[in-house]
């Protein structure tokens, strides 16, 4: 069955959990790219990127800020990065946080899904409440694709709400018992759902805490690499059967370079090598 | 002084607090305007009410969401009617409902203020905590912008964890004391700040509260006609001044018509016209 998460498990099986997130920061990029508009620039260092990390990752994670940030010329690359990760065989992720009530939610969910971006899923956030995330679970359902739903993230600065105690558990748990609800009838044959959850590497007691607590959700962990998160850390993600989890780097794969680096292609090759190897220990 | 807090003051003062919401949903459209792109019916639509409703509203709010459902062309758009916004000297509040970390939160703002959407505020989404809230805060100051941090939103199921009590108190009450904290060093002459807060009108109980509890705080009041919440509802968002709130209706003035009437120029113009009155009271 094509589901979301089976299609998910399908490319952890055969690549491992990396998912390279793609943060174009246009101030990173190689000078050697430079020589035209931002938006073109944007577009051929993820298509580079994407066409060479293939071997050592399944999943990738474009940021919608970066193409935002490029207005609609960049709105119209981050079309066509998803399109090429797709022809590429990749499961896709569009970070984009979203989250709005009703028909908003479902206008969000069907830019995402639809033609324009075409995403096999989406981060979302959870603070409207449950009938915000509802539109998103519906049309991500329609379309056999998943979400992620932001549970603790991996900014320091991220307990200030997350982990405020309520009712004798810290609200990130809360949102997790709900994402458990909302994942339960959308469980594939690979043993997991739909509905993922955004745990950040960088708490590691959370992560235990919360892979115990959704033992049939996908965590996308981010935190792994730059942000200090690191492979023994990131390994409490995992189930038993070595599925349950995708780790994302962005800075630590894409950017590994100067700007005026010349080398800075077999960089991006050597870095997603390695965090291939370390990921699956 | 020319803060964002002014001069939102500026325009409540001259037209009342009547926000005009951009909901451009294409199958609300009047037929008569279907002749042409989505992309293009839809700036062709937004441009005539910011026309039309100018005498009745100083405020307007594109919805960000509904220009994303039509890609990058309608992100365009979005950039269009943001600019004809401002010639026609409206203060416009782009609802994004953003929300992210550290230089992806960055990207988030440039994009908002920068040249591409150049919105007077954005909405954004507290959940991710105070280095996620923060660059947001800083690129609006720099830029003499505003945020509004979404603290009660208006939808039915906004409580499933705004609502929950944490440390004696819900926690849309904590959301609202840190925007009391971020809003403090923003007070502009007209005795108000750039960090505003989203408190819906469908839950009057809790707008007292929040009225009271954010007295510096411009609140934006979603949930104001087609939602349910009344005039008489919206009175407790209100200072003694008469400032400190501007109320929002998106269906209820554009879309105040079926399709296929031939009339629907003149609906518009009497619901923003009626609204107006409605709410100055």
């Amino acid at each position: 069955m094509p589901t979301f998460a089976n299609r998910l498990a399908e490319a952890v099986r055969a690549k491992g959990p990396l998912c390279v997130g793609l943060d174009p920061r246009v101030e990173s990029l190689p000078k050697a790219l430079r020589n035209r508009t931002d938006a073109d620039a944007v577009r051929a260092f993820c298509w580079f990127v994407l066409e060479r990390v293939a071997p050592f990752a399944g999943v990738v994670k474009p940021q919608s800020a970066f193409f935002e940030l490029l207005g609609a010329d960049g709105m119209e690359v981050q079309g066509d990065v998803l399109r090429r990760a797709r022809e590429l065989g990749y499961v896709t992720i569009l970070d984009a946080k979203r989250g709005d009530i009703a028909s908003t939610a479902e206008a969000y969910a069907h830019a995402a899904f639809g033609p324009h971006w075409d995403a096999d899923s989406l981060t979302i956030n959870p603070y409207l409440g449950r009938d915000a995330v509802e539109p998103f679970l519906s049309a991500a359902k329609k379309a056999e694709r998943g979400t992620f739903v932001l549970v603790r993230t991996s900014n320091p600065g991220a307990g200030l709400f997350q982990n405020l105690v309520c009712d004798g558990k810290p609200l990130y748990r809360h949102v997790a018992d709900e994402v458990v609800k909302w994942n339960a009838s959308t469980i594939g044959t690979c043993g997991l759902g739909d509905v993922g959850a955004v745990v950040g590497a960088t708490h590691p007691r959370e992560l235990v805490e919360l892979r115990a607590a959704m033992p049939d959700v996908w965590l996308l962990v981010p935190g792994y690499g730059t942000q200090g998160g690191t492979a023994a850390d990131v390994k409490a993600a995992y189930r038993a059967d070595g599925l349950g989890a995708i780790v994302n780097s962005s800075r630590g794969i894409t950017f590994p370079f100067h700007p005026d680096d010349p080398d800075w292609e077999s960089k991006i090759v050597g870095a997603a090598k390695k965090a291939q190897a370390e990921l699956r220990g």
